[in-house]
């Protein structure tokens, strides 16, 4: 078994097989000690943190692909913390898809002068670069055809998958009384059709959501998930 | 006549006929003297500027009037340094809208893990808010929809013209031995049926362009343009 990336938050190994193996990390996304899903830096190690993101995102792809969405998903082994998935091609050097519900984080630092915080947003759907050099710059549906990393029908298909994915976890957080502000996913292609796939993982540290009108932490929320 | 607004290089009057002059001024957006089109602050002051600044504006606008393209452009006084125009509704509180022909400055800032600097880009249209607390940033078309700046149908107008009118003055300067690398517009809707319509100013200080591999200032490309 070969490792062949190293992740902020998760190692990749390449099975005989042809699949992956991710193993899940104790690292969490943030600055300072304080857990942002929008950060490029591992902030703080909370020890059950991996197994706990694994368990999320085993149910939340196992729901997706009974709904027959397509995920690199395969299965997932809770007591070694690892997931064994299909090997994906990203999107150029790999992109971030975010779906928002409420105007917070980067898109407030944006758009601030047009938004007020926390303002309810209809599934809106934007993509940055994985680019930690230039901050993961957002970037248009044509600059990603231009660049050659997405086409415009590939566009369409992965801000649909998004919103559809982005839909099901808000529903389910809904049913635990939470409420979920932003999302973000990484898809890629998979097997010899290129099919898009969602890939990578869905954990607490991939979401803000709230709950009595206050942030439900990463860990928190995988334990509220249970 | 009524002082209305003070921008960084013209001044806006109130006409008595519902139309508005623009008063253009010797300051040049730039930083540390050095001018840049995208720069957010006024950089250095040069006798004459504004007045070939408005001799080019008229030029432009004169030739895309003729072409029956919209814009708000009425008529100009060279020796008063002033232009007379229709009154214009912004998009928003502004938006600049950049046409791309190679990649340089912000874009290449942002994208540079896909674009080499100074590769050819195909017409790339991108816009941004007039925001200088947060830096213009970047806006895709479904943000500019869903906070209301500019529906989906007026977008795709305004890439249009804005296509149209770059590659008006990309031949233009063709024509003078030099390159156009992007030019910046800013766009606004007219009269009672809100046509969009090109707005502002078009000057040395809108775009960038070349000659014999180097860079044209803006009084030089002015120059070059008579």
């Amino acid at each position: 078994m070969e490792l062949v990336y190293t992740g902020k938050t998760k190692d990749v190994y390449a099975l005989e097989d042809g699949n992956c193996l991710l193993k899940f990390k104790d690292d969490v996304t943030g600055e300072n000690g304080v857990f942002d899903p929008g950060a490029n830096t591992v902030g703080l190690q909370i020890e059950g943190a991996g197994k706990a993101g694994l368990r999320l995102t085993k149910y939340f792809f196992e729901k997706i692909n009974a709904l027959g969405i397509p995920t690199h998903y395969i299965d997932a082994d809770l007591e070694a913390g690892t997931m064994k998935v299909k090997k994906a091609t990203p999107f150029g050097q790999g992109l971030e898809v975010i779906c928002r519900y409420r105007a917070v984080g980067s898109f407030l630092r944006r758009y601030g002068k047009y938004a007020q915080d926390g303002q309810p947003l209809d599934a809106f759907v934007e993509v940055t670069l994985k680019d930690d050099d230039r901050n993961d710059p957002p970037i248009t549906e044509d600059a990603l055809d231009m660049l050659g990393i997405l086409s415009q029908d590939e566009y369409k298909v992965l801000k649909e998958l998004t919103q559809k994915i982005a839909g099901i976890i808000k529903e389910e957080l809904t049913q635990r009384g939470m409420e979920l502000y932003d999302i973000k996913f990484e898809f890629g292609r998979i097997g010899d059709d290129k099919q898009i796939a969602l890939i990578d993982e869905i954990s607490g540290g991939n979401m803000r959501a709230y709950k009595d009108g206050r942030r439900v932490e990463p860990l928190e929320l995988e334990e509220l998930m249970r």
